[in-house]
C-alpha cells in the first residue's frame, strides 16, 4: 500500500490528535515520518535533542525548519551527562552491550514530554523501529512520564522499510543528504555512536572501515601513546587530565575521551545483542569515552570495595543493565538500585592512570586514600598485622564440608 | 628463631611420617623446603609436574635429582589442558581475574597424591605460602584425594620469609639461580604466566617492563598483524589456524597461542584480586592463549543461545569461578556445573575470526551452522518472517506493569 | 458479533486446516469451542488426557462422544508423575508460587500432538484464555514439538467471554452440568487444584470455603494427625509411609497424598502471581501431595548438601521455576538445569518423617546415610575432631576486610 | 587443665587489661565466665542488655550483683525492635532459618561497647562458643564499633565445655538454679527463642515437648482461632490488631504477637543450619511474632510489587540475610543494602488480615490503596482496558527464540 495512503490512516486512528511532536533526529525516518504526518493533516513540531551527537547539531535544527516550517531545540546535554556518569557508576556496558539507548531515550522522552506539553501538542510521535529495544525504551518511557499524551510509532506501526522511506524522500524532494544515507544509520550521543545496517547481513564478515566516523583503526593510530587520568568520587568520574590538559564535569570529560580515544583507535565494538522480543541484532560501536572510563572505575572498585561488596554490585550492576535496557529508566526499581549504589561507592574515590595506544586501553596503576589494599598485608614478609600462619586454623576449617561431603559420598 | 630449628619441631609435629613427597617447582622456597625437610631427617622426593611451564622442565628435575638426590617427573600437560579447555567453556577468567591456581593446583595433587602412593611417602609438602588461594586449593585437593597423607605448608606453617629463604639458600650453597631471584616469583603453565612480588607494594605505580617474559610490549609489537581463527565444537576450542597454520588439540593450541600473542603483546592484565581470606593481593598476569580464547568463545555464545541461556551461563560461570578459585576442583558442585554446561554448550560449535595488533584482540566474524542470528529477522527491511508491526501488542503488553506501578505510586 | 459468526472467520484464517485436534478437558470451554470449530466446518477429535485430575475420566469422554461423536483418550499419568517428581526435585512451588500450567500443559500438548498426527489433524486447538501463562506454555509446547501443526487458541483469538459461552451452551443444548460451573473453574492433575473466577474479584476478601473441593479446612479436619513417611532417592521421592500403609511409586504417592492430606485440612493456598504479560492474578491452590513432598525434600537437601551446594541450587531452583513456567519445558535450558540437579541430588537420599495435623505439616526428623550432619562436630562439648578453639583464628580473619572497609571509611 | 588456671592464663595474655566488662545473660556461661575472670584478677563488669527476653530480667540483673557486686541494665528493646521491623522488611527468616544472633548480637555489641567505654573498661567479654556464627557476628560487631577494646571469648578461647561449667558452678556454688540448666539452652529476644543442646544428637528425632517453653503444641492449642490484621508502611508493620485489639510500635506488636501466637501453637521450627565455619548445625526454634510479620509482609508485597521488584528484592534480601548471620551488621554494604530496600518498599502499605489455628497461619486477605492487582485487567471478562486477544501477538513472539534454537538443534 501507498506510504501516503497509510499515513491516512494515522488520522483515522487518532481523530482527537491535532497538534504532534516529533521527535526529530534529522535523519532519513524522521524526515519521511514529519512529511508523512503533515500530509495526513496532523500539525507537526519538530523537537531536535542535543544528547552529544557530533553531528552539526545547528544544521538538524535548520533543516528541521526547512522541511516542516519550525523546530525546537533543547539542550539535554549536561543531563544526559549525569545519567551516563550513573551508567560508568553501574559498570553498564562492561558485559559487552553498549548500546546506549535504555540511558538516551528517556533523555529524549524528557524533552520531548516538555516541548508537547508547551506546545499544546496531543500526541509525540517517534521513529525507532519495532526491531531493538529502542521502541519499547521509548514508548515506556513515555507512557510515564507523559501519560496524557498519545504516541506515534511511525516506522513500526507503518511497517515503514528502508527502501520505501528512500523512494518517498525522492519523490517528495527531501533533502538530498538523505538520500546519499544508504549504507549505515547510526546513533550518536554522549556515550558513543552505534552504527546499524548494511554490514548486518553477515555476522562472518568483518565490520567495513567505512562504517566508522569517530575512531581510526589501530593502525591508523599515531605511535605516540595518550596518558589519561580519571578521578572519581563516589564512583563518578569528575575531572579527567588527558596528556597533561585538565577538563572537568561529566560532558566534557565524555567530549574530552571521545575525541582522544577515537584518536588513539579506541572504543571499538562488534557484538551480538539480545532485545527483549528474542531477537538477536548484531551492532557496531564506537564509544571511546565509555570504555576508558568504564576500565579506569572498575579499578577503582577492585580498590576500595570488599568482596562482598564486589558481589553484591554484580547483582546490582546486572540486574542495572537489563532493567535500563529494556525500557526501566523511570522506574522505582531503578531508583532503588540507585540508592543501593550511591550508598556503596561513597568510598570508590581517587585516581586512575591509564594509556591509549592503537586501540589498546592499557592500566598504568590506581590510588585511594580509601584503598582496601595494604600491602602489609598482603606480603609474607609483612610483619605485625598478619602473619600467615594464622592461615593454617583458616585452611583447616575451610574446605572442612566439602571434605565430609567426599567422605560420605560413594558414587 | 632459626630456620633449621623450626624444621626440625616438623618432625617433632609429624612424629609418624618417615618420607614426604614435595611439590618441587624449581623455585627458591620449594628448594630451600626440600633442603629443610631434609635436615629434619624426613626422607624427600620432589616431584616435579609439567603442567606447560615455559621453563626447561629437564633442568628442574636435574637441580631437584643434585640438590635432593631423587625427582620423579610427571607430565601432566594434556590431563591440565583438558581442564584449561573447561575453564574456557565456563569463561573462567572473563571477569578480569586469570589467577590459575584453582585448576592448576588440582593437577599438580593428582600427580603428587600418584607419585606419593607409589613411593609408600606418608606426608605430601608444598611451598604455598598462606597469603593467596593456592594454599587452600592445593590442600582441599589433598584432603578429598588422598585422605590417608598428611598435608605440610612449609611457607605457610613455618612462616618462611622471602628474606629468610634467600639467606638459607646462600648458607647452604643452593644453586647460585635462585639466589638471583629477588624481584619476580612467577607461576607458570598453560593457562598463562602469574608475576608476583617486588612490585607488588604499590599499586599505583605502573608493573615494570622487566617483571613480563612471555609477552613484548605493545610498541614492540610488529606492525604486521596475525590472523587466528579458531574452531570450537561443544563450546571448547578443538582447532586452531594462526596465521594459515593449523593446530589441533587444547594443549597445542595454548602453546601456540601463547606463543604467538605474546609476540603481538596481546595477554597482560594488571589486577586487584581479592583471596579467599579477605586480603586483597596484586597480581599480574601474561595469558595470550587464555585471553584470544575468552574472547573467541564469548562471540560464539552470543550466536548461539538464546537470552535466557546467556543469562543463566552468566549465574553458572560465577559460580564456577568462585568454586574453583577457592579449592572446589574436587567436588560434587564442579561436576554439576559441569554437567549444566555440558548441556547447555552443545550448540557451541562454529569458529570464530581474530586478529591480534599491538595489544589488541579484534572480533573479525563468527560463524555457526547453530546460528539464533537470521538477518531476516533481525532487518525491519525483511519480509514475511516477523513484521515489526506485531511488535506493537508486545510494546503495549511490555510496560503495562511498570506503568500501573507509576500510577498508584505518588510518594 | 455473534459467537457463530467469530468461529466462521476462523475457517477464513485456516484455509488449510480441515481436522483439528481439540485438548478437550470437560469444562465449558471446551465444549463451547468443540462445538463452534463443528459450526465452523471442522471436522473435530476431542483428546482428553488423564494427568489425574479426580473428576470422572470416563464421563469426560464419554461426554465428548455424546457432543462430537468421538473422542481419544490418552492416559498421560506416568509420565506426568515424572515431570512431577522432577518439580519436586527443584522445588517447584516453595517460592509460593503452586501453579503447575508449566508442568501439565506440556504433557497435554505431547498427548495431542501424538493423537493429532495419527488422526491425520491439520491443527491442534486449546481452550486457554489469554490472560494467564497457560496459552503461552502450550503454544511454546507445540510449536516446538509439533511445529507442522496450526495452533488455535479459541478462547483467546475469539476473546470467549465467560458469559458469552454460558449463553452460547445453553442455546446449543450443551450438558446442563455445564450450565451450572458459574462460580468456579479449576485446572486438576496429580500435582493439585488450581482454583479461579468468581471470587478473584477483591484479594482482601476470604477465599469462600466452597471453592475448595479436595481439602477440608482445619476445624473440619479429624483430632488424630496422620504420620507420614518419605523415603528419597537422588532427590525424588519414591515411596511413603502414610499411617503406616506404604505405597511405592511417583504416581501413586501424589494420589494418596492428595488425599490423606486433603482429609487432614492440609494443603490450602491463596496467593497473587505475575504472569508473563506483566499482570497479576489471583489463584487459591489445594495441593496437599505437593505441599508435603516439598517440605520433606527440603529437610533433606539441608541434612545432605553443603552450604555452597545449597546456594547453588537455590539459583537453578529459581531459574527452573520461572522458566517451565513461562513456557521452556521443551527447551535445552531445561535439560541443561535437569542435568545439573540430577548430578547434585545424588546424595538426597534417605526418609523423612512428618505429620499432619488441621491444616499443619509438622516435621519430625530426618535421617540419611549421606548426612553432612556429625553430632560431633557441631557440639562445644565434643572431643578430637573439632575444637572450638580453632575457630579463634578463624575468626580473626574472618572479618578482617570489613573492619579494614570500616576503619578508611570516615563518612 | 583445670579451669582456674586455664583462667589465670588470660591474665598472661591481656596483661594491660585491668577492667572488663561481661556480658552477662543469666545463663550457665556467663555466670562462670564472670567469676573465672573474677579469679583471675580482673575487675569485672557484667552488663545485662534486655532485647525482648521473657525471662524475669530483674532477676538476671540482681543475680549479677550478688554474684559480681555489680551490674549495668541496659534497655534496648526499642532499638532492637527497629533491627527486628527491618528484619521483616528484608524478609529475614522466610527462607527457614529463623536464627536471630546475626541481629541480636550487634544490638547487645552496641550496648557492651557504651557501658564499658563509661566504666572505663579495657576489654569486653562474651560466651559465645566457637560452634555457631554468634562469636563472629559479636566480634566483627565489637572490632568495628570498639575497636579500641580487647575482645575475650571465654567459651571458645578457653574451650569451656558444658560439663566442666556445671562442675565448676557446683564447686564454686554459683546459684542453683544454673545447676539445673542441663537440658537445653535457648536464646531469647523479641524475635524469638532459639533452643539448643540436649536434642541435637539426632536430627532423625523429634524435638521433645519439653523444648518449647513460648508455644504450646498445636493440639494444646484451643479450638477457637485467633484473628489479627497487621498495617504495614514502608513494608514495615506498625500496627497490629489482635482479636480486635490493637497494639502499635514495633515493640508492642512483637511482644502481642508472640503471646497470642505461642497460645494458638504458632511459631515453631525445627532445621538444620550452615554455619559461617563450614559445619551444620541443628536448631529448634520458637518465633511466633517474627513468622506471622514474614507471612502477611509477603502477602503484601505480592500485592503491590511489580515482578521484576520481587525478583530484584529476592536477591537483595538472600544477600541481606547472608551478610547479617555472618557477622555484617556493621557494613557499608548492610547500609547499602538497607537504601535499595527502604525505597523499593515504599509503595508496600496497607493492611493483611490472618486467622491462627492449632499451628496454622492463614491468610484471609490483604489490601493496599497501591495495589498493582486490577481485577479489570486479570479477568477474560474485563472490556475495555485489556483484551485477551491482545496476548495473541505477545504470545507470537513470546516463544521466537526458543522455536529457533530447537530449529537449529538436532542433537
Amino acid at each position: 500500500m501507498d506510504l501516503s495512503k497509510r499515513a491516512l490512516q494515522l488520522k483515522e486512528e487518532y481523530p482527537s490528535v491535532k497538534k504532534v511532536a516529533l521527535s526529530y533526529s534529522g535523519g532519513l525516518d524522521s524526515s519521511v515520518a514529519g512529511r508523512l504526518l503533515s500530509k495526513a493533516g496532523f500539525e507537526v513540531l519538530p523537537v531536535a535533542v542535543d544528547i552529544g551527537q557530533r553531528s552539526d547539531f545547528a544544521r538538524i535544527v535548520s533543516n528541521a525548519k526547512s522541511l516542516l516550517g519550525d523546530c525546537r531545540a533543547a539542550d539535554m546535554r549536561e543531563i544526559f551527562a549525569q545519567s551516563a556518569q550513573r551508567a560508568i557508576k553501574s559498570n553498564f556496558g562492561s558485559d559487552g552491550n553498549l548500546n546506549s539507548g535504555g540511558i538516551s531515550r528517556p533523555a529524549l522522552a524528557a524533552a520531548l514530554a516538555k516541548e508537547a506539553r508547551e506546545a499544546g501538542c496531543q500526541a509525540i510521535a517517534h521513529g525507532s523501529s519495532g526491531i531493538g529495544n529502542e521502541h519499547l525504551v521509548m514508548e515506556n518511557a513515555l507512557r510515564t512520564i507523559a501519560p496524557e499524551m498519545r504516541i506515534m510509532a511511525i516506522v513500526r506501526d507503518l511497517d515503514l522499510r528502508r527502501d520505501d522511506a528512500l523512494a518517498f524522500a525522492a519523490k517528495e524532494k527531501l533533502p538530498t543528504n538523505l538520500l546519499r544515507a544508504k549504507g549505515f544509520s547510526a546513533d550518536e550521543n554522549l556515550w558513543g555512536r552505534a552504527i546499524r545496517q548494511g554490514f548486518a547481513i553477515d555476522p562472518s564478515a568483518p565490520i567495513p572501515e567505512k562504517a566508522y566516523k569517530w575512531t581510526v583503526s589501530p593502525q591508523a593510530a599515531p605511535p605516540k601513546m595518550a596518558s589519561v587520568e580519571v578521578e572519581f568520587s563516589g564512583g563518578a568520574p569528575v575531572d579527567a587530565t588527558i596528556n597533561g590538559k585538565r577538563v572537568s564535569g561529566a560532558a566534557a570529560i565524555f567530549l574530552a575521551l571521545n575525541e582522544t580515544g577515537g584518536r588513539h583507535g579506541v572504543g571499538r565494538a562488534d557484538a551480538l545483542e539480545d532485545k527483549a522480543v528474542g531477537l538477536k541484532s548484531r551492532e557496531a560501536y564506537e564509544c571511546p569515552a565509555a570504555m576508558i572510563l568504564l576500565a579506569a572505575h572498575r579499578q577503582l572498585e577492585s580498590l576500595t570495595l570488599t568482596t562482598r561488596e564486589l558481589e553484591a554490585k554484580a547483582q546490582s550492576d546486572a540486574l542495572w543493565a537489563r532493567l535500563v535496557r529494556e525500557g526501566g529508566w523511570y522506574t522505582r526499581l531503578r531508583r532503588s538500585l540507585d540508592a543501593f549504589t550511591d550508598e556503596l561507592e561513597r568510598p570508590v574515590e581517587g585516581s586512575v592512570s591509564l594509556e591509549l595506544y592503537r586501540g589498546s586501553i592499557i592500566v598504568r596503576g590506581r590510588k585511594s586514600r580509601r584503598a582496601l589494599y595494604d600491602s602489609r598485608l598482603s606480603s609474607r614478609d609483612s610483619k605485625g598485622v598478619f602473619s600467615q600462619k594464622e592461615a593454617r586454623q583458616f585452611a583447616k576449617l575451610y574446605g572442612l564440608q566439602d571434605v565430609m561431603a567426599y567422605m560420605v559420598d560413594s558414587d
